[in-house]
């Protein structure tokens, strides 16, 4: 079957984030990607200031049906990130269900992009769009935030971690949750078997990345996990390559292998490998840049100094181009595995 | 010194021509590109029928003043392509002046699109702006039609041709000129050098590449040519990445090799073996189709039925991923050297 992706995100002229971040690389793994942009901007909002403009739902429906009187509208898989606004999402939506009604058999990753850290950067009208969307997706990426904002409750503990991923998988009918970038807070620390789990002493400067795929006829999700080392220093667009390079490598019709590797455990294998490396050439070379654009984040003097943050945001923008060996896999970085995450339910 | 491309051109979401045919060989070739996009179409005009809008001179500008004020602006390179309209070619138009102006040594490959085959398909107003732009460019790669409309004469013998390169050298200060895919008529093919010119019963079955640079310490400028055999059918996308990958290639400070290779003509013949490789890989390809999507091109059985033409353009689109070996040149393709072409303005 000839693979071709539709991916609908943000667009910027400079640097890597939406789809700069996520289309170069699946272009370089092989797929013919389908490009619908949700705004067209200079720079990504970390600057704190853009220029250009937001596709609006009009502009999105008149190119999505333009496409389908073209016969141009049958992707095998569908990637949605950053999308501003719930009508233009609302109008996403409409065509991921046209799309999926189609072709059930459509991938689709559906990357819920709300917010971080405690903080919602869409409008609050956004997430019962994107709730409404989850049976539709065969993947998604939630970051700490999103799952918590999604599942509308707050994780801090194992039973909130089982209720959520519960919720998500079947209450939202979700098939595979994938959540990449987690704190190591301690309590999660202490619930992660001995050889996923960093020394004591070393937690704080690991994140975890956690997979669960789960299908009707399973009494409980399959979980796996593992750590990454923490690359200090805030970068854009991470998550978007992750999402890319995860839907890249998602091969459902492998079927699970009988040492518990699973399609979804070894697709997030490879993207968390690769997004690390480049992560890692990315911190590297912003290491080598002269002092005043490898500032440390600090938003008191950023806001007493815009310049300030911008030079250090551009410094980070991520390698993609220079590590377009590594993401085609030419060159080989060590596998960053996840193990399967056994007595999460029954601890 | 680190290499940055601004493409600046138009966007479809399906297929692969304006910045969709441009980009990703650049970024194969190791470029960051910048990427601003003229238009956010559905698909390319070939289609018939396609959504979304233009990008209007207040949005371009928007985005262009964002960047100069996160001091995003500062490429080495500049490739423009379509721009619909004189007032959007305006705006280019000042930003590459101050471009230039901040950085003479900015390599601009201006692409001139603006017809093909006796038909002009922007507004007619737009000439001039193109006219005026002319200084600033490095190197421009009109095809005949445009070379013919820059220069405001018709090209129809040695005198005419002589004309032409002279006024777009010296009296629009030009250096480099390329013209690409020139169907090879006969006054044309008795102009070439025997080492270059096809068979007398196979002109027809070729087209003719020449290049054409120049300074103002020559008296006349430097020409070479080469022949490519001529794929049939029309392919949409071709110029659009033949600019690129000339621009990609283009190594000034190399300077002229002894054996009468220059910059220019070294660029063209890699530019030129790249996009017939890709090309030669699209056809063969859509000769694989089913009947429906490779008939033969016919205006008016198209217009009596738009899907025989749709199909067929989509069986045409060029396969720029599945040769990502043969830009990067992974993978080589016989060169197709351009030769000089000695005599031109002696004969």
């Amino acid at each position: 079957m000839v693979e071709r992706i539709l991916s609908i995100q943000s667009h910027v002229a400079f640097g890597y984030v939406g789809g700069k971040a996520a289309v170069f690389p699946l272009q370089c793994l092989g797929y013919d990607v389908d490009v619908v942009n949700t705004v067209n901007f200079s720079n990504h909002a970390g600057y704190r200031r853009s220029g250009g403009s937001k596709t609006n739902a009009a502009e999105l429906n008149s190119i999505f049906e333009s496409m389908e009187a073209n016969e141009l509208l049958s992707p095998t898989r569908l990637l949605t990130g950053y999308i501003p606004g719930a009508e233009a999402l609302t109008a996403i939506g409409q065509l991921a269900a046209k799309l999926k009604k189609r072709k059930p058999e459509l991938i689709y990753l559906l990357d819920p992009v709300m917010g971080d850290a405690g903080r919602l950067y869409v409008a609050p009208d956004v997430v019962p769009v994107y709730q409404s969307m989850l049976s539709l997706a065969s993947v998604i990426t939630p970051n700490w935030f999103e799952a918590e904002t999604l599942a509308n409750m707050t994780l801090h503990d194992l039973a909130s971690l089982r209720k959520a991923l519960t919720v998500l998988h079947k209450d939202y009918g979700v098939p595979n949750v994938v959540i990449s970038s987690i704190p190591l807070t301690t309590w999660l620390a202490d619930l992660l078997p001995s050889n996923i789990r960093p020394p004591p002493e070393e937690h704080s400067d690991h994140l975890l990345c956690m997979s669960s795929s789960w299908s009707a006829t399973q009494e409980k999700p399959t979980i796996h996990a593992g750590c990454v080392p923490l690359i200090p220093g805030y970068f854009s667009g991470v998550g978007d390559l992750f999402s890319a390079l995860l839907l890249g490598q998602f091969k459902p019709e492998q079927g699970d292998h009988p040492d518990g590797v699973t399609p979804l455990s070894s697709a997030t294998s490879h993207a968390l490998t690769k997004t690390h490396a480049v992560l890692t050439v990315t911190y590297k070379y912003s290491e080598t840049l002269p002092p005043d654009e490898r500032q440390a984040s600090d938003e008191e003097k950023d806001d007493a100094e815009p310049m300030r943050r911008i030079r250090r945001m551009r410094g980070r923008e991520l390698r993609l181009i220079q590590c377009q060996d590594i993401i085609r896999g030419a060159e080989l970085a060590e596998l960053r595995e996840m193990h399967p995450w056994i007595g999460l339910w029954d601890i």
